[in-house]
């Protein structure tokens, strides 16, 4: 039986959303479904803004970072108005299906509209942040580390000619994710995750001891510490004054920033984004509704939307066993 | 207490395999432990043939492709003599623990020693082919995937620029779990891997049905087929044949060849190997002994040697899903 | 004055005429200009078959390979029926300005379109190969360059692992510029380029002299010879049987194969597009006709189409200085 | 007749360090030249503190990034103390001839030791920022170039997505290199060099026009401004705020920061460092002396050592004249 389906990609965007429209495209052209696509996110719901999707779209689309249906915030959707009207748009354009492809504000927004809305909401996950639970990873967190470990294996060439310490602070918004990925992946020498960290006190402590150990040891060398945005007290200009009270100078700051974002996705991501995008048009027309399609241990999983942002998603508990041996760390409570 | 343990590389290097030598060190050091390398695989062993592995081989190790021990076949291993001078070598090296990064071969010869020897044997699953059950992963299989993936994405600006069908062997030795990653992530149109191969006919009768449909469709367009080696009779060179018998020319084929083999680590394989090798390490001095360790559901396990032979590993089924939608194939076992 | 400008991509597809093709669009939409592309290379003029090319067509199109505009080979265009057949129709489309992207073929049959047709004929080099007189470099040739070279320093990590020998195959049509710059500029051991092969059998004689040197000096080693293809009688299976006829057996062949034309351009090939472009469309109107654009001492400079092929380009001195130097080649004529 | 050469990196390190000293290596060694390479810049010499460079040193180096020989600044050398003493060391150490790589404040130091120091002197240029007189291109330029073009390429993904504005801010010291041709190659809206700068005022009127003139045409589009480092006053903070009085916010600005000097070097790179080496060695034992070697017009050339400093090298005409063009600026000086 046809369906119409709309999707939209909301919040930050991430390497793989595209990868992901494409495979929904083509999945719903094999069932034989209608897909719409709203712009701006859930803007182009509300002004009931969006554009057909066929076999067109999708060529060299697999390759492409960003979203081509566009992504912004949108205050409007936070009020009941703008839930109903969004409720109201979907039921005129009559939409069975509404994909949401994004993080957990987008989720939020998608569970609220489901209190409206009779038809049939699936969440999909693409945030580089991987901070949603009930799916191991989420679309564009792959390409993101590798992003950040590129740019680090680059620092690492000027710290190491100057024997330097740098400091590269990484996105995650509140989530150690990133952080902890690309400074095991890059040969970091420390990292600070808000997942660990106790105080600026303690922390400024053992970084100073391990410069100083290093340094001892082998004379000058580079150290290279990753931290994680939105953790340290005034970030990384913060930290740099903290080291400075350590007599330890010499500091140089580099935020990785924006760039994180952006690029052709790498292989995991399109994997990942070409797996959900064809599993949640496989769960068109079921009874399935109100959850995110997620990858749990290799295999595709449904979770209620509400479990995405309730649950706390720890960090991988083999990365943080590895992370601490080669840290060096053998003080604290890492 | 302090040990002396050995490590060697074996078998088709793998993009990775310097970060697990690298996380083993520093990992051993940590601990105490004395860290030896032997040279090209299990000659140096049989030769003796080893050099001292510190803190000082670690600089700028992790982002290396290849392998600083080298590796090489070792018909010698094969007969009981070489097994028992192994073993010899190995007590009179007062070795206590012998770690072995390689693929099914090195594991088999791993195995041999064991009856052999009483030390403790470990081996970490290094191969870009991922043909070893187990793991979920195996070291250098995720670089292989972006360098592949990458490969096809390079050859389809030509395809597309000339509307032609180009035929693309990636490496895997007898499984598909190469070729049908790279293909999937790279967009193609087709993929043959040894998992679903029936016959060369059934084969070439599918490929063309679709080449023609997309033809009918829409005109004159690119078409990529990927396969993995061993799998068709006489290779490429036997498939461009087998099209040209079905009017079918003008089809262009493209070997990846080594280059799949070699690189910079990507993140995920420099995560893999830097767990695997720090997880072997904290193994040293316990009772476990002639296994492999692995990842399986992003944890560490451990799993006999001679099952990751015996076992079979399936293909990800998430992924041959994703593969049959999107290749529009509508008649076949697939 | 408005002038009505037609632009189609001819012969090998190389990564930078997208670049080039954007430059135009931009310039001429600046200069109040139509700017129309024939598609499928010369079988566009000759079938009418344009589409008009407007600032809608730029987006994000400076980052791909390939070419927009499709390439194709046409026999007819060597008819002198052919020949009449595009001058009329360029006639009939009105148009002032005919460019070329493409190689000496292309500009061989833009040539021969100017004896027929008034209007004004320009040429842009395009092609991987670096082949074309009166410029110092052709779009596409940077990134072919950076294409081999990765693909060489990946092949090493191999190579080096198992000190084997590697026989690696680059493009180039009947001349060395690719393999010359790829061999250079990856450390490759030793180079066979047209412009300095004699025979086989003495070209084998300093391949084995120096790979007896190597190996006497240091032990096994690795050694990487880059040959150019159409050079060496049989190709690198000749090679190797050769080698094999002097004792040096494990010897691997890679050719690396369509990869060489794709991918997204690097900075020079886009810089380089797109100031050609530009600088073409700045011509457009002017008495200035049946000429190629070129880069020449890092100003743009004007070439009669025939010099382009009748005119043999030398190599680049000081790089094969270089590559003589660090071939370590004490004999030979190089 | 043998020689003793040293050698040493300078100023800010450069990707192609390490392949212009491996050239070095090799040359030497063919010309039966003894090497040494002092550390930490000017520093090691100084310190007497330098190693012999054998062949053993040049494995893999060509890839590498930053410098091997480590660089460091260096105030002593600025006293006539530093000079004498570095004088005496070289001859105490019995150098013939004194290589230095890297930018005008290296060249200005190796000047003022030719006064004190009987022995041959030769620059060669080392630096991501070009800005050095009598050679089209220094080493390190190429590879900073296409850093941060594909940077912004994975901005404008984001920027894309949003339709935002972006500031990026590339480095260049006090040139506009750097910034103009990532801007050029990246398809950048607008760029702001110093070469052109004539004040915040009159620049931001430019600004403020292009962003309105196209948003009055398109819509909401993203827009990228490139900048240069050290160019606008209070950097991209005060550009923002400046943006933000004529009523535009949504900006976003991104530092590229150091990543923008680390990296593997891309080929053009590799061909600069190693025919600049192979060059340099070639002249040790002449006549030739307090100079630096360069590459302009694709041939080796020498220049005093202080016209590298004393006169101005200007932006490349025909990538100034495309900027301008694409920049579709049609009001100003540019």
């Amino acid at each position: 039986m046809s369906k119409r389906v709309a999707i939209l990609t909301s919040g930050g965007d991430a390497p793989g959303m595209n990868a992901c429209i494409r495979a929904s495209i083509i999945a719903c052209q094999k069932a034989n479904y209608t897909l719409l696509g709203y712009k701006h996110g859930y803007n182009g719901l509300l002004q009931q803004e969006y554009i057909p999707l066929s076999l067109d779209s999708t060529h060299n689309l697999i390759q492409q970072g960003g979203t081509i249906l566009h992504s912004a915030r949108c205050k409007e959707l936070k009020s009941h108005e703008g839930i109903k009207k969004a409720a109201n748009n979907l039921m005129k354009a009559e939409i069975d299906t509404l994909i949401v492809i994004g993080g957990d504000g987008s989720f939020r927004g998608a569970a609220e509209i489901g209190k409206e809305w009779k038809g049939q909401i699936l969440g999909i996950p693409g945030t580089i942040d991987n901070d949603i639970s009930g799916t191991d990873a989420t679309i564009g967190y792959f390409t993101a580390i590798d992003t950040a470990m590129s740019s680090i294996d680059k620092v690492r060439d000027t710290a190491d000619a100057f024997e330097r310490i740098f400091l590269i602070e990484v996105m995650g918004r509140n989530a150690g994710f990133l952080a902890l990925n690309a400074a095991l992946s890059s040969a970091a020498d420390y990292v600070v995750v808000p997942e660990f960290f106790e105080s600026a006190d303690k922390e400024i402590e053992k970084i100073v001891t391990q410069i100083k150990a290093q340094r001892a040891l082998k004379g000058p060398v580079s150290f290279i510490v990753v931290v994680a945005e939105n953790v340290w007290p005034k970030g990384l200009s913060g930290l740099t004054e903290e080291l400075m009270k350590h007599d330890i100078s010499d500091v140089r700051p580099v935020t990785l920033g924006h760039v994180q974002r952006g690029g052709s996705p790498v292989a995991q991501d399109r994997l990942l984004a070409t797996t959900l995008g064809e599993f949640a048009i496989s769960l068109v027309g079921s009874d399935i509704t109100n959850i995110m399609v997620g990858e749990v241990n290799q295999r595709p999983v449904t979770v209620p939307l509400h479990k995405t942002w309730e649950n706390t998603k720890p960090l991988n508990e083999a990365h943080v066993e590895a992370m601490r041996t080669l840290m060096n760390e053998r003080y604290s409570s890492w």
